[in-house]
Order: structure tokens, then sequence, then C-alpha cells
């Protein structure tokens, strides 16, 4: 796989930014999370005084061969036709970029449907869906390499764009599949654990579900000898989620801020992880989102959400909405006096 | 006291406005706390399509006779110094303002020091902060009565310039004490479990402050036959404090969005449902602070609110902070098509 090179964070700052934090006018620590925030964004930046540029949205779409098995509440025509919906303003995922001034980028890595129609979805198409893995690998290693530089390239758009803060969403009906397998493999947790209602399935569906993920992991493990974190990413990933993982490493290397949506972006951050620890650095955890296993995935990378509003509607919405708040965490640094400047009795 | 007219909210849209709600292309329930906050919107605003205008955030500002007891980690002094301070946009509240563009209105009811110099203050200065509650009521009627009229003034005064929105905020050193004494005997619950650290108390100083406010409560219980709720909240009030029930039930009256901030508003929230239970339909709870008793506050209104950031600074802060979110709610039900539009297979 390729290969990068992601900066370990620099902690000669850090005390001069806890030093500007505290002495900002109010009492210590009042404004919560937003100064943890602060501290983490000034030491990704290496600044006391933090920026926010070009925020950008990416959101991957591709479709799932093991949707085939029922795993989905949502037939999986719903992926393409979301994919054209968000191009003309009308989803979720538009109506929050456009509230918080994100630039969309839509990129169809393996839509089982011809969007070449379609110029607003960046045509990088793998293939129309990937395999069904409970029967063999659902994507091969050259796919897997395609989808990682996809999510590069991306993120280099963004960056020439002067972006320095991204967000990652997903369409891909079936997804929470191959996140609940990745979750349960690279964080070792049994899968009862990982596996929930998606976008709607009933319990017995649910336990439906976790049937054919239990087989497809039995499989897996009687035939390969490779069970490194690379091949189990590979075997059982997204075509969409593979390509966050190259953009969320990418955009590591160039030290963007990267905001983690719900549990299909966690699930590919624990992959990346997997892969580059330091990924970790550089990301917010937006949203604790209402899929069962989120909440255990978020412990599992120590990660407090700034939001937790019980959205699971993906495309990268509960991301979105917690970007405010690192617009504040941004602000405190740069807009609030301190105790000599406002002239106010430090207060303790 | 003064008379509102508050409307019961109308439930004849109800159905209409749920099925919008779960007819928008997403799945049923999948935008978890902004649905539930569409609803309330859409049925105080009695319409399908809800708008927010010219959003106001109303700051009252006070001293507290009680603040002599020794129960606030914070001089005096600080209350004056930070109103001079808002007037030059370098405070938590003006950066919030700034972010999600909110007139910020800065009122002087009852502010130990002469601020006349400072025209941005609008100078409606009852008395220098109230009397010590430990040995005599912090305000007589006629003073409660001016704080009233006060916040009707200024809703009225953000009414005619279009907001159809308010968050309320404070400034007032030692005003944890009164918001406990009201939570204590206004929801009747035990008074430990109402005092916590205010500014940032040690332990000993919490305990000294909860030993303050039992015996100022004592002595009130002996000596007044009267213990209506309109008595208590006039015997143990600050004057920013009332104010805030004035303008809430004006603001009620008039049909206007609550953006209801963190422990001491809350405490108003509850003085005011004491006096007229409907104002509780027009409130929407912005943030669980840092502070003791604010949890257990919120339970007892069944209140959710829809950020947790740990915040204490005051000032509304954390009532600014969820203006986001409700704007996406409103915006769900104006931008977001629903399936027929969007082509898309419903997805169950």
């Amino acid at each position: 796989m390729k290969r990068f090179k992601i900066p370990d964070v620099d902690k000669t700052l850090d005390l001069a930014i806890l030093s500007k934090i505290d002495n900002l006018n109010k009492p210590k620590g009042s404004l919560g999370e937003l100064e943890g925030l602060a501290l983490q964004i000034c030491k990704i930046q290496q600044t006391l005084s933090p920026t926010l540029f070009s925020p950008c949205h990416i959101l991957f779409g591709a479709d799932h061969g093991i949707e085939r098995e029922g795993v989905s509440a949502s037939p999986r025509s719903v992926s393409w036709q979301q994919m054209i919906n968000f191009t003309q303003g009308g989803a979720g995922v538009n109506m929050f970029c456009r509230q918080h001034k994100f630039d969309l980028y839509i990129i169809d890595v393996g839509i089982d449907y011809d969007l070449s129609a379609y110029p607003a979805i960046i045509d990088r198409k793998i293939s129309f869906g990937t395999k069904n893995f409970l029967y063999e690998e659902a994507m091969n290693k050259k796919q897997f390499e395609q989808a990682i530089n996809i999510g590069c390239d991306i993120v280099n758009l963004c960056k020439n764009k002067g972006a320095n803060i991204l967000s990652l969403g997903e369409m891909g009906i079936g997804n929470t599949s191959p996140a609940s397998v990745w979750m349960s493999l690279l964080g070792n947790i049994p899968l009862r654990e990982c596996v929930g209602k998606g976008s709607g399935l009933s319990i017995e569906k649910v336990e439906q579900k976790y049937q054919v993920l239990h087989n497809a992991i039995t499989r897996f493990k009687g035939v390969n000898s490779d069970q490194t974190p690379l091949r189990i990413i590979q075997y059982f990933g997204g075509f969409e989620m593979v390509a966050a993982i190259g953009a969320m490493l990418k955009a590591a290397e160039e030290k963007m801020i990267i905001i983690i949506d719900g549990f299909i972006m966690s699930a590919c951050l624990l992959a990346a992880s997997k892969l580059y620890s330091e990924v970790l650095n550089y990301a917010i955890f937006g949203h604790c989102s209402d899929e069962y296993g989120h909440k255990q995935l978020l412990k599992l990378m120590q990660a407090k959400p700034l939001l937790n509003l019980n959205l699971r509607l993906g495309e990268g919405t509960g991301a979105l909405c917690s970007y405010p708040i690192i617009e504040s965490a941004v602000r405190m640094m740069n807009e609030m006096n301190n105790f000599q400047d406002a002239k106010i009795d430090k207060y303790f």
C-alpha cells in the first residue's frame, strides 16, 4: 500500500497554548469542551491563533455486495437515487453544507448505476459495487489501492482550494455491515456488540444480519492465512470506506483537521488508525450516532464526540452539525480578551 | 403582579407537521433531536414552514446581597467589570453573538457600580444590588414589579425589531445562590442537591455556601407566612433573574421561541413556570451546564438540552451555542425534499 508520512503532533507549544487559554477572561475551564478542542486545533496548526479555511465536505458513494444478503432496511437503489438527489440540493447533507458553508464534493467510487450523466458527481467509479464478502473478498488489492488513491486525490483538490478542515461522509446502502465487521475484527470486540439496525431493521432482521456477518467472518478466517488489518480492511471494505481511509491519511499528512461523523466514518478512522495510529491526532469526533455499537467504538478510540443528537442519517451530517462548535473554539482563541486587556480581576 | 396571557399551543396542525417530517427523504426518525425540535417550533409558529428572524440575546446584569456571605469564588467587582467588557466585544458572549448573528442587548438592572458612562448598556438600574436574603428580603414588591416590567420592555424592543427567537443570559456574581434556593423551594428538592461550585468554589466553600443558604431558608420559613412561589421568587431573587422571568413570560405571550441557557436561566424558567406553566411550551433547552444540580433541574422540567459541552461561563453562552442546531431543524422543514420530489424509493 501507498506510504503516508503523518507528522507526530509537536508538543513544543503546549504550555503556551494552555497558558493562553487559562488567561482568557473566564473562570478557568469554564468553556468546557471548547477548551480541549482549542488545544487540539492549536497543536495541529502549531499556533496560538488557529484558523479555519474553506471547509470541505467529501461524500463518497458506493454499493456493497453484502447488501444482497438482506442486511439493510433500504433497497440498493436508494444509493444511486440519493447520489442524484445530492446534486439537486434537497438532501440532508446539502442543507447542512449550505448552513455551515462547506463546499460539497460528491464522488462515485462504486455505485451500482451509471451516473455519468450527472457532471456534479465526480466519476471515479472502480466497479459497480463490491463483491459479496460472504463468499469472496469484497475488493481485490488493485481496487483497494485505487480507492485509497481516490481519497488522496480528493483531499488534494480540497487542499488546493485552500481548505485546512474536512469532514467526511458516505452513501452506501448496506455499509453498516462492513463497518461492524471492521469494528469487531480490528477492535477485538465481540461481533454481537457491533451489529445494529442501520437505517431501520427490525429486531429479527438485525439477528439475521448478525448471522450473515458471523458466517462471513468464519469463512474469512478459515480460508485466509493473512489476517492483518490491511487484509481485513480490503477483504470486507466498501469502496467509499476505503476511499475515506485514504482521505483521512492524506488529510493527516497535510496537517488538516478531520471531522469524524457517525458509525461508518468512526469505523473507517479505526481502520485508518490500525495502519497509521498518528491519524487520531487530527480527528475531531462530531457526533455520537444512534447506531448500536457506535458508543463502544468511540470508547475504543477514547473519543468524546461534540454532539449527541441521535442522528442516524449518514451522509456525514453529524460531522457537519458539529462545525459551529469547532468554529467557536477557534474564535475563543482569537476573539476573547484576556484578564489584563479586559481589566477584570482574575477570578481565582 | 402584572398579568400575562400565554396562549396554549394549538394541536390542530400536529398531524400535518408530523406527516411532513416523516415524509422527508430520510429514514424515519433519522434526524433525531432535530425532528422533535422542528415539531416544537412548527407548533409555536403554527406553520409547516417555520422561520427564524432577527435573533436577539438579552443579557441582564445585577449584583446580589448574598454575595457578601462569601458564596462565590469571584469578587463582586467582576460583575461591573464584565458589563463594561461586554460593551467592548471581547467577552465570551460577544464572540458567540457575532458567530451566530445575534443582536446583543446588555441591561443593567442592578449592578453595584455606576455604569451610566457606557451608552451601550441599557440603564434600567433598580438599585445597586439586592439586599442580603440571609437577613431580609432581597427585593421588595415594587422592585419585583419593576424587574418584571423591564424584562417585558426589552422583549418588546426585540419584537419591534422583528425577532421571533430570543436567548437569555445573565451577569451577576453570586447568582447560583438564589438559583439554588429557588430550585430547592420551587422544585421541592433537598437543598444539598441544588448547591454547587458556581464559578469555582472549593469543596469547603461549597459546604459553607450550603450552610448560608440553609440558614437563609430556615429564617425565611420562620418569619414568612406567605410562602407562595411568587413570594419565594421575590424574597430570594436577583434583579437580573426576575427581569429574565418577565422576559420569558412576555416572549411566550408573543409566541416567541426562548432559548434557555444553563443553571441560572433554568432556575428562572422553573420560577416562571410556577407562575404560568404554559411558558414551558416556548422553551428550548440549549445546554446542560457543568454546575451541580443543573441535570436534576432539567429532569424536573423533563428537558433534554441540545448540547452538553460542560460550559459554565454564564452570560447565556450555552444558549447561543445551541442556535445552529435550532436553525438546522428549521432548515430541515424548509429545504429538505420529500421522497416524491427526490424520486427516491421510500425506505420502509
